[in-house]
């Protein structure tokens, strides 16, 4: 069985406390993952009114339900289920946003394994539908988080679809996709890129 | 604590056989929920191209994920969260369209009671980011099923914050809401009325 990263490792290892190293190598990330950088950004831009985009609830099979007592719904039984859509949507001047956000470790690619073929075809469908598609990817070791849109991720998608590289090397991930801004609020400013790709190139 | 409708009675009510009575009224369901209608109807959308629209996961909160192997995680104390969102999104014709859909047995109005203030509030933030946002409301007793644009519905919504009436009349929605095509395939033609209302009356 499947199950999201996020959720694994918070059920495994619930609290690493400062524990920074992994291999002798310090990360970037002063303990922010990417999806709580998302969410606070998320939370940000709905206060303020720029957009409205969620995260979507885990999807689980539910199996059985206990009721200690009248009011309450206990989940004694469930399992992950693989999510059949990408994570992230919402609306943006009226657009439909859609994305899925990864990030990687590894300092030299980003490797495809980190995303299933299913959630790649449903991006496809939504960018043929006229939304604003994209994957966030994170490099952790670098602090660089990027906006690739999904018209720059489908080629190299493709030929590894076709037997080909079965990643994305940072090179080309630097040279086809946006450098996101990062700060303190929000964390990681993913609309003005945005902006800038969707926008006010006279999309 | 809260849950959603479906599961409850997923749960409580596995299989009524064929029982169609309530109160000595006859359904006029023929054993289909709205939500399995739209379901397949989105799924149609789907495979045909017109549109991408999933319904969302139901939001769980995760306590404890046990893994009896390697390979199988499994989560043994959960609990429903009411949904801060509405029940369905996606993109159609570049827009983003978000809904919510919910069915009633009663045969004289809609009571309020069956949404959420915050899912009409991330209904109305949707709306004003340029959205097509609106709620599916079947009349069980009548198999009608009536797409109401949030733009009509929040006048009726707004009076009964301000303490007025808790429901909105059935004359009232079939005034004020469009009464959906249903049949084979798809079982409920919502983006037709989409059209009609969103696309073709210039906006």
């Amino acid at each position: 069985m499947k199950y999201p990263k996020g959720i694994k490792s918070q059920a495994k290892r619930p609290a690493k406390s400062g524990r920074s190293f992994d291999g002798g190598i310090k990360y970037g990330q002063r303990g922010m993952t990417l999806e709580k950088d998302l969410d606070q950004t998320n939370q940000y831009y709905l206060e303020s009114g720029r957009a409205v985009i969620h995260k979507k609830p885990t999807p689980v099979q539910i199996v059985n339900v206990d009721y200690p007592s009248r009011n309450k719904a206990k989940i004694d039984e469930a399992y992950f289920k693989v999510p059949s859509t990408s994570d992230y949507n919402g609306v943006y001047r009226g657009r439909y946003i859609d994305f899925e956000a990864k990030e990687t470790r590894n300092d030299q690619r980003f490797p495809f394994i980190n995303i299933h073929a299913h959630q790649v075809n449903h991006m496809k469908q939504c960018h043929e539908q006229g939304g604003v598609v994209f994957i966030i990817i994170r490099f952790s070791l670098y602090d660089e988080s990027y906006l690739m849109p999904i018209e720059h991720f489908l080629p190299f998608w493709d030929l590894f679809q076709e037997g080909g590289r079965k990643s994305i090397r940072y090179q080309d991930i630097k040279a086809s996709a946006l450098l996101l801004k990062q700060g303190m609020n929000p964390r990681i400013s993913y609309l003005d890129a945005v902006d800038e790709f969707y926008f006010e190139n006279g999309e």
